[in-house]
């Protein structure tokens, strides 16, 4: 089986379900699975949206909301729809998906929604919308199986399965003293195998990873996948159970934060949203290409400096362009490497002195290269031995000045705790325009006039 | 607690530890998981891994080897290590890591390794040898829970408990008929909470996801994440059960195809280990830059063409540098954007055209901003109104041709099924060098002259 991709086909059945009767549309909407509809979704106007979503059963509608990407703004729909439909599905709903729906509203919306919902699950989304959205407590779900370590195992099997008749899945089963602070875990499958007369405290787990509530989504990310765990418990200061942030959250999180890293070293900002409007992308974006003028400026500076040169040897525009390039994309393939190593694993100190000396001895060695190519071009073409001995030079030089710089800057953001993809392309590319031309320009003054 | 990060303090106490006596050196890897312990062997040399890994458990010494970064090639302490001892951690690997790192080997070290073990073992990785890397077949693993539709409650339960033995983890309880042919899923909750009286076929879910062998590790992994799943199971076309994939394996297909992703579009081929030396850097990274040399020298012959245009206005390369690097940077940013697009959301026809045109209105909208600051600048700096224009239609132009190229290059590959990430900035900036000295040298030409 394939992975669910939208073809147009799914999109004309849909458009004309919506054109004919309720009945018609929600047995079309039966073939499909709730995380289906919730892409097919992206293609509707929020008018279609919350008819489909008030012909579903609460139950599956609540899976179409959680399902659908935030930026296709599910809190729209919710608020727009009549409150006692909107009820069943916000009580449906996981606490975390829950809040991140509602904490996209301002408080009045979010104050409606809430009075109307049961006592408790409110408390426990007004809880949740505390926490700030990328840290343990922002990702974690409250929804858990936990037991006593006191309790015998037919006590503990009992609890674990009328806990688990709201619960969806669960993987972990937590184990607590009498003040709810998290004492270890159990697999379900050691409690299976223990003898009858087996107590809880007897196949107790006390080595276990555990996160606090402020901890940052991306080391939470990093425990999960370092230890292989389908979920992770969120405690307070005083080991108090509050939650589990788990894996598919995690799958998300990944998702996200490499969304982010891509596009923050292209230069554009790490909260522009994928789908977002030309607005949003400008307001984005311009800030980068304003920085990336201002640094323009400083290479255009050294150009206008040497403009007797250029104006004595009319050929050197040509090269320079070439130079600067590569030496642009040399640095960008130094800086992609860097900063995806440096997200992947922390580097020591000694790593990040080997990783900028690897980058010095590839940009040497591309740069001679290039640069022999470059000085057969100069001396063939041009008829210029002593103009392809500068050009090379020049070559060679902006290569290894692209290495060193595009892997010792975000090695150095990262050491003083700035994130390393800030680095980005714009930043590096200036340092290798600007070496670039003035060591063109400047050894042709020297060498050719 | 915190993500695992290497310090100073760890490396140096191992350091000390591996000056002294095993005892010693067993009692300080005591303190580590294993999982801590293979990132802690990025820092050591062959022997001295070596050496750890003969004196710790053979059950520890396998975590730790398939902990292990496939980068910092585990296959080599494998190999290297006495037979017995070595028999003994392939046997305890589950049968997915010992492929993946026993394929590293050449033909005869792999023969070597497998005639050693317990046949059924040896054969069952022998059989994943046999499947490409980055399917599904690739990345499954044998070893999972199975119960036939016909059992009763009780004989599932101990047929569950009986499986689970060897196994560290189960999520999801696979149900076969007498020909191993999968028929659906059972979770252990819904066991549990059934009737005494119940049979497997009772409580048997016939909807489920499942892949065959020689579906890609991206359509896997999108999958899980869609559907929310801890594990997928993988048939052969007669449905024949033979494994399945799990979270784990699927966090690091994100992190890799991330990686991949990242590395394409930055001009560095997806497959340079990050970790490696500086003559695979360079094999993977000059391929690129001669293509990218290529392309210069299309912009460069731009430059030649209008040798006498520059010749008589020789403010003229200053403002180049900056029109091509503007044009670069806007369309990295409008092809970072897309490409992330694509890879997370498959896009329609008419989303991909609405992309094309949104990106057409960026450029328009920040070319017609910083057009404006040149155009100023032009005046009031170099007292040149005329070229200021001519500066703001060139700039104007070229961000639009940068976020029309840098949109619509990756669609259209993506169409043609090729990766879109392969249209990386060294193409696209290929389009905004040439046309961007085109537009400004052109109407300087036809314009100022």
């Amino acid at each position: 089986m394939q992975s669910f991709e939208v073809n147009k086909s799914d999109i004309q059945k849909l458009n004309k379900a919506l054109e004919g009767t309720d009945s018609e549309l929600l047995s079309l909407l039966k073939e499909y699975h709730s995380s289906e509809i919730a892409i097919l979704f992206e293609n509707l106007n929020q008018e279609e949206q919350k008819r489909i979503i008030n012909l579903l059963p609460s139950e599956i509608a609540s899976e179409v909301i959680s399902e659908m990407d935030l930026e296709y703004h599910p809190e729209e729909i919710l608020i727009n729809l009549p409150p006692e439909k909107r009820q069943e599905i916000v009580e449906e709903l996981d606490y975390d998906d829950a809040t991140d729906i509602i904490s996209l509203l301002d408080e009045e919306d979010q104050h409606e929604i809430l009075q109307d919902i049961d006592k408790e699950d409110a408390h426990n989304i007004r809880t949740l919308l505390n926490y700030e959205e990328d840290t343990a407590g922002g990702l974690m779900n409250s929804q858990l199986i936990k037991v006593q370590a006191t309790m015998t195992k037919k006590q503990a099997i009992d609890e674990i399965i009328a806990q688990s008749e709201e619960m969806e899945e669960f993987y972990t089963v937590y184990v607590v003293d009498e003040h709810d602070r998290l004492q270890g875990i159990i697999s379900l499958k050691n409690l299976l195998k223990s003898k009858a007369s087996s107590y809880v405290s007897d196949i107790l787990n006390e080595e276990f990873i555990y996160v606090k509530t402020n901890i940052d989504q991306e080391t939470v990310a990093n425990l999960l996948s370092q230890y292989n765990l389908t979920s992770i418990p969120v405690v307070d200061d005083e080991m108090k159970l509050l939650g589990r942030v788990t894996f598919d959250d995690i799958i998300d999180v990944l998702n996200e934060e490499n969304t982010e890293d891509i596009l923050k070293i292209s230069g554009v900002s790490e909260d522009e949203e994928l789908s977002g409007n030309w607005k949003d992308a400008v307001k984005s974006r311009l800030p980068w290409l304003c920085l990336n003028l201002f640094t323009a400026f400083l290479a255009s500076s050294v150009i206008r400096y040497f403009d007797s040169t250029i104006d004595l040897l009319l050929i050197l525009p040509a090269y320079m362009t070439i130079i600067a390039g590569m030496g642009g994309n040399a640095a960008t393939q130094a800086l992609a490497v860097t900063v995806r190593r440096i997200t992947l694993n922390d580097l020591t100190d000694q790593q990040a002195y080997r990783t900028v000396l690897k980058e010095f001895t590839v940009g040497l060695t591309n740069g001679a290269i290039i640069g022999i190519i470059l000085f057969l071009v100069a001396l063939l073409y041009d008829s210029n031995p002593m103009l392809g001995l500068v050009i090379f030079i020049a070559m060679a030089g902006n290569l290894i000045i692209a290495g060193v710089a595009g892997s010792a800057i975000p090695l150095i953001l990262k050491k003083v705790n700035i994130d390393p993809a800030i680095a980005s392309s714009i930043i590096i590319t200036t340092f290798t325009d600007v070496f670039g031309f003035l060591l063109l320009l400047g050894l042709a003054s020297k060498l050719l006039l």
